[in-house]
C-alpha cells in the first residue's frame, strides 16, 4: 500500500479541528444538551474528509448525484465528562480505525482549554446504495482511514 | 369542484394540533430557542397531510420512491409572543391557503392554555423534482387545501 | 417501599409511547439521520414523566424555577438496525433501571411494524444544581423507576 | 459617540463569515433543510459578537452568570433562493441594525460561490431577565451594532 499523501504531511490538519459552543446548543439547565455533541461529531468527520481533500460529493449523496456506496452510521456513543457552556472553545481530536475491509469507526476526544469534556464514537458500515448490501469502503476514504492511522503511529502522544 | 371528504367532516380533525414543549427545545435562557418553532411548523404541516388521509410517501421523498413534484419551502416567518418553557403544552391551529396553481403558504397559530405565544408561516412552491421548474401542486395536496379552506369557513371563531 | 400508584396501573401507559418519522429527521440519504434518535430517546423519557403523573417543572429547571437537582445525561449511545424513512410509525418501549442511588439508566427499544428498527440508552446522574456534586435521585424519579420496574415484573414478554 | 474600535478596522472582520452545508443539515429531498438556516443566522449572530471582541458570557446566560438583559429574538424570517447541498460553501454577509433603544435586527445574506442562495432576518428585544420587561440595549451590544453601522456605510458594494 502506498498512500498518496506525502509521509510529511501533519496529520493534524484533517485530525485536529475546532468549534464553538454555540447558545442553540445549549438546554435550560445551561449546558450543551447532550445530543448536541453527536451531531458536532459527525461534523468534525465530514470537515475531516474535506480537510484530507475529499470532497463531500465523493462520500454523501446529493440530487442528481447518488454515490454507488453509503456509509450509514450503525451504532454511536458518547460520554459526558464535563459541563460544556456557551461560548466554550473545542479541540475535537478524531481517531479513525478500519474495523475490516466494508467497517470503520471514529473515536473523537473533545477538550476545553486543559479539560476533557466528552468523547464521541461513531461506527460506519459501507453498503450499495442500491441493494443495502454490504459492501467494501470507498477509496477515498480507505485512503483517510490508512494515512491516518500512519499520522497517529508517528503523533506524540 | 366535489372534494372527496364529507363537508360533515371536522376540519379541526387535521387542522388542530398537539404537542409539547421539550427539553432540547429549550436553550439557556431557560425558554424555547427560537428556531425549534420552524421545525415545530413543519412537523405540524406534516402531521395534517396524515390524519387528512396523505401517506408521506405521497408527498415527501424516500429512497426509491422520489416524487414527480417537491414541495420546497420558499418563505417563512416566526413572531414569538410570549415565552415557552419545558412542558407547556402547544395547540397548533393550522391554516393552509393556496396563493397560485403552483403555490400554498400555511399559517400557524400557536396557543398554551389561553395565552397566543406564536405564530408561524411557511410558504411552499411546486417544483418538478427532475428540472426543479415550476409547476402545478400535486392532485393531493390540492384536495388538502381545498377542504381545509372550506372546513374554515364553517370554523366558529 | 410503598409505591403510590395501584397495582393494577398498566405500564404501557407511561413505558410504550409513538412517535412518527418526520421529513426534517432525514438526511440526503433519504432515512432517519442518525442523531435524531437520541433527541427522540430524550423526549421519549420526558413524556413517559409526564405520563406516569410528574410534571416538567418538577424534574427540568426553568426561568425562576431550577430544581435542587439536576439529570445529567453522562453516557448515551444507539445501535441502527434498519433505516427508517419519513412517516414511519414507531413504536418506543422504554426500559428505565436504577443503577445505584445516584444514578440511572433508561433503554429505548424502537420498533417500525414487526421490525425492531434501533436501540438507544442514556445514562442520567443526579448532581446538586448548586454544587455539582453527586446526591440522591429525586423521590418523584426513584417513584417512576420502581413502579416501572415493578410494572416490567409483570409485563408478558 | 466614539466608538472604541479604530475606524481603520476592517469590518469584514466580524461581519463576512464562512461555514459549510453539513450532511445533517439536508434532508430526504436532497438539499437543505429549511429551518437549519435559522440556526446558521444564530450562529453567525453569536461568531460576529465573538470576533468584534464580545464574549459569549458578556451576552448569554449560563449557569451561575445569568446576565441582567436578555435579548430575545421576537421575529425572524428566511428566504431560499436556491437548493443547498451537503459541502456547499457559505459566505454570510451580516447587517446589523438598531431600530430603537431596546431593538434590533440582523439581516443575514447567503452566497455560495457567485449565487445568492439565501436571506435571513432576526429581530431581537432587549429585556430585564427578572422581570421581562422592555429595556435598553446592553453596551456592548450597541458598540457593535454602532460600530458595525459605521463599517457599512465605507463598505464597497
Amino acid at each position: 500500500m502506498t498512500p498518496s499523501m506525502p509521509a510529511s504531511r501533519n496529520p493534524n490538519d484533517w485530525l485536529l479541528l475546532c468549534r464553538t459552543v454555540r447558545f442553540g446548543d445549549t438546554d435550560a439547565a445551561g449546558v450543551m444538551h447532550f445530543h448536541q455533541l453527536l451531531r458536532w461529531c459527525h461534523e468534525a468527520y465530514e470537515e475531516s474528509l474535506e480537510r484530507f481533500g475529499i470532497t463531500a460529493a465523493a462520500v454523501f449523496p446529493s440530487p442528481g448525484c447518488s454515490q454507488a456506496v453509503a456509509l450509514p452510521i450503525v451504532h454511536c456513543s458518547a460520554d459526558y465528562l464535563a459541563p460544556l457552556v456557551c461560548g466554550d472553545p473545542l479541540a475535537i481530536q478524531l481517531d479513525p480505525q478500519r474495523l475490516d475491509p466494508s467497517n470503520f469507526e471514529v473515536r473523537y476526544c473533545f477538550r476545553s482549554g486543559e479539560r476533557n469534556v466528552a468523547r464521541g464514537l461513531t461506527r460506519h458500515l459501507a453498503i450499495r446504495s442500491d441493494t443495502r448490501q454490504r459492501c467494501a469502503l470507498p477509496a477515498a476514504v480507505n485512503r483517510w482511514l490508512e494515512v491516518s492511522a500512519i499520522g497517529q503511529g508517528i503523533r506524540p502522544l
